[in-house]
């Protein structure tokens, strides 16, 4: 296995980290890279807000849970899909940008998701962790107000960096049987592989080092999925001139 | 610099490929260390389709622009962003899913781009080559129809790997100035730098190899943004049962 894969299957969420600055030059090497990920259309729609102000860290730990590494971590970075660039280079030629298409939203959307994976791996191929915050979108009103985001901007999640302060297990994935299928998407043979995948997890939670629970794949997700999932987004996004239409 | 960063940072869309079979141990090797990327409440929303079929690789080929190589290219994956694994879980825990929202949406096409950019970049690791193609959305009821794609799951992306036989430029990113922001959005020297960053990226288009062309980013960006892009997305997504509320 090559050093990218090892790297890539190495993958946990890291939330305790050493008190050890990281140097503006590392920042810098790590988003110069993670800046070549493909980009649609070449619109790089992605904009990165390091937040160093620890005021406005503390307002963000607190509403993305609380989760306190928001606040700790040594290097804290808000993803944004950002249109207000592309807004920007209609008016420096004179035309006028067509908004709020939801194709506009997705391409923006996954330009900032592929930037950000680049930034976890490349910070990971250094030694670094990290996780990723989609708690910034319980209240993305007052994100954008602490980090002055304007209309065609929004933050998508947040990303805590560092190096490693602790050792967590890493999670067992679906089985591939599951996720890649050829030709047609078919699930036929879905509940067994599924109640098998339940199984694994359960070993995996209830034998890990810490915080060990009764749980299993299937239950955590019909939890999740059988509340409303921040159920602001769509005003917020429209507030934003995203999705609307 | 380490071998991910150059990787990264050696990233260019690969559009033709030798005539070399990928074998099957070799794509599930990709996949399965791509799996790892960070997923939202390990939800794992992503499904990835390998398209054998030749009849249905020339359709999509089409469809997406024409982009022959996707009907040319030794692997063509399409990237679906997938909740109705949650719903299974969800019956399978006598709870009923909470659908249609904006939030779900999000998590599930960040979720796919995790996996997708964890593939591209694993696939680069390996010496392949790649494309993404975002062109599956120019008809993307048809795509869901030729692969089978129930409600709940919707196709964000494709994918082209193999072999590369081309040897394209390294497209210039937009200065980290631009990207990388400190505690705020703040944009008030954006426009000389966008500037600068033109005559950047209209040096590369004069002098690379092939396909020279007098262009420059915000002209390029100005182009797309200034027409309607795919305005049948909202509603087809809504027929999948994304983005309703």
């Amino acid at each position: 296995m090559n050093a990218m894969l090892s790297v890539m299957k190495g993958h946990r969420s890291i939330r305790k980290f050493k008190e050890i600055e990281l140097e503006d030059k590392l920042v810098k090497k790590i988003l110069e890279a993670a800046q070549y990920a493909s980009t649609s259309n070449f619109i790089q729609a992605c904009t990165v807000i390091r937040v160093n102000n620890q005021e406005t860290r503390a307002e963000i730990a607190d509403l993305a849970g609380p989760q306190p590494w928001v606040a700790q971590c040594p290097l804290f970075l808000v993803f944004c899909a950002d249109l207000k660039r592309a807004e920007q280079a209609c008016s420096m030629h004179k035309v006028e940008m067509v908004k709020g298409f939801t194709e506009q939203f997705i391409i923006a959307t996954v330009d900032v998701a592929l930037v950000a994976q680049n930034t976890m791996l490349a910070a990971e191929s250094l030694g670094l962790g990290g996780v990723y915050i989609g708690g910034i979108r319980n209240n993305p009103e007052k994100v954008c107000e602490l980090l002055d985001i304007p209309d065609m901007v929004y933050p998508v999640f947040g990303m805590c960096l560092g190096f490693p302060d602790e050792d967590p297990g890493r999670k067992p994935r679906l089985p591939l049987e599951l996720v890649l299928k050829t030709d047609t998407y078919s699930d036929t043979c879905d509940d067994t592989l599924l109640s098998a995948y339940d199984q694994t997890c359960c070993d995996y939670y209830n034998h890990r080092d810490c915080a060990n629970r009764d749980d299993n794949w299937t239950q955590q997700i019909a939890r999740m999925m059988s509340q409303p999932l921040r159920p602001h987004m769509l005003d917020f996004l429209n507030s934003k001139s995203f999705l609307l239409k």
